[in-house]
């Protein structure tokens, strides 16, 4: 029965009959494991995980609720047809990353088109519906655009992408805008934010609920393409402050005062923040530092680095609206140079806000800490 | 040895010394296959293709190349450290789309941040840089912004993205464009245009080199949540004419008429092209058909469906400024389609271009397609 059905395909495909390009490709192939689902997300928030690997002989699937402390890794099991599957959770609402290791082979889900881009951490993502994802989903508001722009870098003689949020209202009329500058981590690009941070989302949330300031968001690419450690940082904030600021202030109608500049970077981008804000109090007002901080023993040196931002305190202090520091509790990498930071600015006499949240070092924070940072800015 | 580095890293970490997270991750990492480089492309245009597997029993890398003729698909060979790679070509200058199969696994390569997105087609990409693919490179000349926006589909009662091509002068003015809608084929959606199908960099370059007209081009999501065959295409059919360019013309300077739009689409979208432009010649005076066309038997629906088409084709001739066919002289599925079409515009009497070229059903013939089409339009 089978073959007979693929010789009348066969035979359909000869005469030119089943141009299975001209039109959406659906439901039955015979391809082995083409009809496989993946991801499946119950009306329970559990998430069944399917992939078809007949061969393989472990299949294991893991993801952000493990590392944020809601779930743990699964095991999947073969069916007599060389499909894995596992059902995972209930989850908490929320977008999550996932791969599945296959026989000690990292795989994203071939099965789903949802992907976390990224240099080197390319993964798969999910998302469960519900309230408490609700801030951070695609919701029937008035949206700004993401665009992507290109300039030449003068500092790195490349062509170099930026993202750049613009709120709903900015192409009807002539009104600058205050700008958030909003740095991503290691393993990850200029596209970090605007796909798995979810950013224009959460921003058009708050904004249709009247939470913030129309602002224009500027997302660059933090990752050097040469330079390791603080040399690739010392790099980046030479891109920042001779490429990016420049560009972004000539081609967008942004205010170019300190106090309606904002700046903020998540694990990477959080010590790029810390390299360059408080080195530069005339350029920011608003600081934000995701799940990063200054090492113990780079105390002194951080110091020396931020002497403008030490030196008078109470100068420092009626110029600098906000010094946000978020961190997770399960972060063990992150977790101790937040707290260092926090330190740091307190024995200075520095204000600061500081900002423990459950969890580790995951996209789940980062967009929690986005939507809590953006409503402090520009007031 | 290695235990010895092991234990004084884990004690490093515990004392907060090396958090990763706040550097780029760069060279000698402990972990297996944690230094694999791929794709390696050659200075002689050949590409080292690598992929750490320990467990597997066979890999092999199959991507573009092959539908395009150019090369073969190759058989990867597993070293003592439990990495497979092969090399192939030389290759032909040009991005190539590919995958690996472990053990039956589709795969995207895990050290490649270059994705060609989809709608499960999710590929790697691969640059092979040269003479050929300049036209599609990212040069260093002036670059328009490609846009994501949202808007609400009263068609399909949801959000929607499409992405928006804006030429670089775009801001600095307030002139009106034209505007190319411009559509993907199955299994992509709004964003293959312009990732995989290297739009905005095409248009760049053609722009760069006064090859042509400063235009908008848009960019819709095709993939219809609902209705299979024609009932999609009808579907989508709607929310081009109902939601998408009607959102367009509201919120982008373009012209309105007939002779400043253009229409064009690739397989799955030259099927749409074909249902919207030639039942609506009063909407379009651009039409491009790529790796498409209607089927012999659909012939006589064609004609009907198209008879403000058809019915005086002296109008028709005097109305359509371009009426553009390409199709691969390989691509089996979409070639006796395409030669139908034509053979239907001339036993008509109603001018057309039919362009047949080397290769496949592939991103390679359609980001050439794409460069010899926008420059006939606007004229």
């Amino acid at each position: 029965m089978r073959n007979r059905k693929k010789l009348c395909l066969m035979i359909l495909a000869a005469m030119g009959a089943v141009p299975s390009f001209a039109q959406p490709r659906r439901g039955g192939s015979t391809e082995p494991g083409a009809n496989v689902r993946s991801p499946e997300v119950l009306p329970d928030h559990r998430v069944t995980f399917r992939i078809y690997a007949p061969k393989a002989a472990e299949v294991s699937v893991s993801g952000d609720w493990v590392t944020q402390g809601r779930g743990t890794a699964g095991k999947l099991e073969k069916d007599d047809q060389g499909v894995w599957s596992v059902t995972i959770g209930p989850l908490v609402p929320d977008f999550y990353n996932y791969t599945f290791t296959v026989d000690g082979v990292r795989t994203v889900d071939p099965k789903n088109g949802l992907i976390k881009p990224g240099n080197n951490s390319t993964s798969s993502m999910v998302e469960v519906p519900g309230d408490e994802e609700a801030f951070e989903s695609t919701q029937p508001v008035p949206h700004g655009e993401v665009r992507i722009a290109w300039y030449h870098s003068s500092v790195l003689d490349t062509m170099r992408s930026i993202r750049v949020y613009t709120p709903p209202e900015y192409d009807r009329g002539s009104a600058r805008y205050p700008v958030f500058y909003l740095l991503h981590g290691s393993g990850d690009d200029d596209a970090g934010w605007s796909t798995v941070g979810r950013a224009g989302f959460i921003l058009d949330n708050l904004l249709s609920a009247k939470k913030i300031k129309p602002m224009v968001v500027v997302m660059p690419n933090g990752s050097m393409p040469r330079g390791s450690g603080t040399e690739a940082q010392d790099l980046f904030a030479r891109e920042l402050l001779e490429n990016v600021m420049p560009y972004v202030e000539k081609h967008y109608r942004v205010l170019t005062d300190r106090d309606h500049r904002a700046l903020a970077g998540l694990s990477m981008g959080g010590g790029q923040t810390l390299r360059v804000a408080p080195a530069h109090p005339e350029l920011f007002a608003y600081v934000g530092v995701f799940s990063s901080g200054v090492r113990q023993e780079m105390t002194g040196d951080f110091e020396k680095r931020s002497a403008a931002f030490f030196e008078n305190p109470e100068k420092t202090n009626k110029m600098m609206k906000v010094f946000w520091i978020g961190v997770g509790e399960k972060d063990q990498g992150a977790n101790p140079g937040a707290k260092n930071t926090a330190q740091i600015l307190k024995a200075h006499g520095v204000k600061y806000e500081f900002h423990e949240s459950e969890g580790g070092h995951t996209w789940i924070n980062w967009r929690h800490y986005l939507n809590d940072y953006a409503q402090l800015l520009f007031r």
